[in-house]
């Protein structure tokens, strides 16, 4: 066995120091290079997995062939997160703090699954979230943890909403109980799929998600939302849980959360915010309005791994009362039982294992300042309406939605005898498979609908100029020969 | 805002170079340290919040004063996974590979959701999701995807067992359906945690998990299976899944796997395997026994982050049909469709968003060669049969369970007219309390039982002769004074 640590004595693999240096350089390299390659690989399923051994190899094999494979293999087939023309899905970025911070993580390696297991772990995770917190403008009465991703953050507030809702349900489950009907959850039709994925696991079943309608912003129509509460109460159902969405992945539109608050008062529903992308935009007093009411939320999710330059994996998931999380999961055997009153982290979630990331949290919020940090999201909204208002200004594209944040949704407006969809396919296509950008998109009131969003560190006015550029060029092209462009 | 890529121009903050190069300065001293750190911190709950400001600073601070706190706050109040005395819970190593793969990652930062926002990491990760199998020596029929946790596989493999065994689940969930009466999952009374968590989660509740008896090498009674499974039958209650394990937390018990998979077979219920400390083990021939029948499963867990070099977190679940798992989960907004027929990570578990961890696995694999990792697996069970056969020869102890694998549970034999309970427990907390080591306790036939278990690519065999030696000097000290030691 080739040992590993610099106190483990000699071996023939380099020692830590200069591997981490060869790294180092391969890591600054492709950083350099990353802005000429093109954003989405340009590979089919399975090309990538014909080159990789189908065994693992039975002798070591030395750093400079490992990474080798990461430059003719691996990174040939990446789609670049990174790269500053990725504008498709909410960023995330690869920040220096994030990254560096990544690195030291790795190294101290630590299971922050009790508080005894690494109190400092701990510790420095409820106060990262306190950070959090307060960068948004919440009050103090909101505690939380990391979890990984929005969608497990969503899970682990509806099982504790469903404990809320449902007497004994830890104990008994949901099945056999003849004065259990359905168990509805509600949210606008713009509202995340982790909802409806949420209520598969917890068993609630897909026809109990409610899909409340919105309003010409796509903002969920708190009325309607009132109606269909009243109507699953009137039929013996048991409303769990409400979730409005801050920013939604569609659109980033957003419901007004201070009236969907009063509904939930009047239904006494557990009221769930989905801020996973827009939440750090609330450190903005000029959007702060965005948000309100949301802190009368029983639990509110907020990804630092999208628009706050950590790198993925950070979900931080926030409620009013942590007990209500714990006494909906939380269980102790005795190999985990500890001598102390501390919280434990296994206790809010389904992992028991826990990677340490209040560390990169805190690089990034040091690194940077809340100052720069704002001003970096104040950059993107700034940038995201500019866009938007080139856009409006060129009768060859709509914006199709309000741009609150800083994501645009647009179409192209064919010429007569196109078909909309197939237009803005085309124009989809076309820019995607030209490498300099990356866009995605949306249906919009059954309209296919292209979107643009900003949110990468490095992203800067230079790359959204490029994209219009590249969207432009790629417009006229399809103009120039609208037949036969696909 | 300061810029984070090397493209991005000026800042005054260092060079990604630079602090890199800092980090790994920092990296190796912090390893070397390490060994004279206590494993578990002097600290009480409360102590490091208490240091760290209760809010983000507005201005950057640079990294000399991060890396301080790092050595003033952070690193005193960690528990020491990676020291070589930590023998609590099952190791995780942060390898050399394993610190170097996070940090590569970390700068690629892509986030493999679906096939197509990052093809190489899907691939790669299915890829290495085979080396495993294989070097376990399971056949091809099993396919997989890389979970944060076991807790976590084990959930997502109780939820496509759940979609077997109750038809429309997805749909309809489990609430006010009048022909479910419960849902039932059965484990042995040593099974971990995790299952009981998973069914609450699912919403089968408490009340539904059978913890089955086991036999006197604390291993599951098959027979007790079948007859709780005929009677459950019999009562009405639909069996969704029975979970053997291999490896035990408390004890590292083995359960006989080909006797579980003929009940199952029998009753026709979905057989899952945790194997998440344990399974590595299965590519030493002389271990391969343990695991017989395992190749039957439907699903099977297997965490790289415990017992094969790889930092957390890295769990596999392999799945004998993995269109059971995505059937049971799987949901395509349009805004997450493609054009592809590519599998999508995101459709086998409840997190959206999935880090780049076949990275670290494959950089695990090919630094070490299969050969390395099973030479690492047979030393450490090797010093764990060495630390038994020394125990069993001191009349002041007794090991109190098998030593199947590198787990060795034992207990001090109190001097007459003392508990063995509390004789036990002062053994510990002055073992813990000294700090070379940091050793566990169990509850075996309501006995409390000490564990010492050895897994960590930086534990040699001096390290298991410092534990011996602790564990000794401790024991004297209790009998010289054994009111007072207290």
């Amino acid at each position: 066995m080739r040992t590993s640590g610099p106190a483990s004595g000699p071996s023939d693999t380099p020692d830590f120091r200069t591997a981490a240096h060869r790294l180092t350089d391969w890591i600054e390299a492709y950083r350099v290079r990353l802005t000429n390659l093109p954003v989405l690989p340009r590979v089919q399923p399975g090309d990538v997995e014909a080159v990789i051994p189908p065994r693992a190899p039975e002798s070591p094999e030395d750093v400079e062939s490992i990474l080798a494979d990461l430059d003719e293999t691996i990174v040939p087939g990446l789609t670049h997160w990174n790269h500053p023309g990725f504008m498709a899905y909410f960023a995330s970025s690869a920040s220096d703090p994030g990254i560096l911070a990544e690195f030291v993580t790795a190294a101290l390696n630590v299971n922050a699954m009790l508080w005894r297991t690494s109190p400092a772990a701990t510790e420095l995770e409820s106060r990262m979230v306190d950070w959090v917190r307060d960068f948004v403008g919440l009050p103090d009465v909101f505690q939380g943890v990391i979890q990984d991703t929005a969608s497990t953050s969503t899970f682990v507030a509806l099982v504790a909403a469903r404990g809320r809702a449902v007497p004994g349900v830890r104990e008994l489950g949901l099945a056999g109980r003849s004065e259990l009907s359905g168990c509805t959850v509600y949210a606008s039709r713009l509202a995340h799929s982790s909802l409806d994925k949420a209520a598969i696991a917890a068993g609630l079943g897909l026809v109990n998600v409610r899909h409340v309608d919105v309003d010409e912003r796509y903002a969920m129509r708190a009325d309607a939302l009132h109606e269909a509460l009243a109507q699953d109460r009137d039929d013996g159902k048991r409303p769990v849980m409400v979730c409005a969405t801050v920013g939604t992945t569609s659109c980033t539109s957003c419901d007004p959360v201070a009236e969907i608050a009063d509904v939930c008062s009047l239904h006494d529903v557990w009221l769930h915010v989905d801020a996973a992308y827009a939440g750090p935009a609330a450190s903005l007093p000029e959007l702060r309005p965005l948000f309100d009411g949301w802190e009368r939320a029983d639990s509110i999710v907020l990804n630092p791994h999208k628009w706050m330059s950590v790198p993925i994996d950070c979900s931080v998931l926030m409620g009013r009362n942590l007990d209500e999380f714990r006494s909906s999961l939380a269980l102790t055997p005795e190999y985990l039982s500890s001598d102390t009153s501390a919280s434990n982290l296994m206790d809010v979630g389904i992992a028991l294992g826990r990677r340490f990331r209040g560390l990169k949290l805190g690089f990034v919020f040091r690194w940077y300042g809340a100052e720069g940090l704002r001003e970096m999201l104040q950059r993107h909204c700034d940038l995201a309406r500019e866009f938007a208002a080139e856009m409006a200004a060129d009768a060859r594209v709509e914006v199709a939605a309000p741009v609150p944040l800083s994501t645009v949704c647009f179409r192209a407006i064919p010429p007569a005898g196109h078909s909309e969809e197939d237009w803005n396919r085309r124009l989809l296509s076309a820019v995607n498979r030209e490498g300099t950008i990356f866009l995605s998109h949306a249906e919009l009131d059954g309209r296919f609908t292209i979107r643009l969003t900003i949110g990468s560190v490095h992203t800067e006015r230079s790359h959204v100029e490029a994209a219009w550029e590249c969207l432009t060029k790629a417009l006229e092209h399809l103009q120039s020969d609208p037949a036969t462009a696909r």
